[in-house]
């Protein structure tokens, strides 16, 4: 399967994963979670060549993730920003960073290199995995999976393709 | 910045990255939650080339995040788990099932592809992003992101190397 027939599949992961399935993205999503807005900046953060990022981007605006304003005329330069669309990868993001925390190597005693408050409460935040029902931490062991229809045909038709 | 300089940096974000940036690991990670632990079934659902799974498995499994256990000796067969560090990328997973959902142009009236069940409670569960604080919905722009200092210090050097 290549990534463009992903509309054939009614997998919302799956689908997810043809929009921010490149690490590269996700490393400007970063960027501009942390109130980056520049080309420049993302470029200088991320390392990434003018030209893989320029794609990138473009690619984000025409899914509608970043919307770019013009912010100068003489010279011309814009500034990219997370539509609301955009802004739903948070907890993409906060599930990297917890992941990472706990298990990329990182050494325990070290300072956490990002930290977030909730200017609500005032309190450290992130994403914990709490069951919206119970309220209790939310293990997947604990958790069954039920196929939709569609999804159920899907997965049958590739195994009948498959001669299985 | 190539992806095997990732030792480098301290963001865990960049960190998962390096592990999971890559939607093709990303759907062999979907097999594995839906209960896949065979080769074959991995393949028939993702679509991969044998040699481009075979590849992201063993990497998964030099990471710690796949086990392979031998369960048929004639003809020898191996089957695929997640480990606990397999099982952390949980949120990950469900961040995407959201986003997709919500956004990657499935139809509303559909009934959901997937629908999971708390087996303690027996309700529907997923991801909800509440902060762990104050119980509220956490919302991207009520937070407040500080960086820990060698992060802040890794930032700081780019921009200088870059000349700005």
């Amino acid at each position: 399967m290549s990534w463009a027939d992903v509309g054939d599949t009614v997998c919302p992961i799956a689908r997810s994963l043809a929009v921010v399935g490149d690490r590269w993205t996700v490393l400007i999503l970063r960027e501009l979670f942390l109130g980056a807005r520049r080309f420049e900046e993302f470029q200088v953060q991320t390392g990434m060549s003018s030209h893989l990022l320029a794609t990138r981007l473009k690619r984000l605006q025409e899914d509608g993730i970043v919307a770019r304003r013009q912010y100068s005329q003489r010279p011309v330069r814009y500034e990219y920003r997370l539509t609301d669309k955009g802004l739903d990868f948070y907890p993409l993001l906060l599930s990297l960073k917890n992941w990472g925390e706990k298990w990329s190597g990182l050494k325990k005693n070290n300072p956490p290199a990002l930290v977030i408050v909730h200017k609500k409460c005032g309190h450290e935040t992130g994403l914990r995995l709490n069951c919206p029902s119970c309220g209790e931490i939310l293990d997947p062991r604990d958790a069954a999976v039920t196929l939709g229809k569609k999804f159920s045909s899907e997965r049958q038709a590739r195994r009948g393709a498959d001669g299985r």
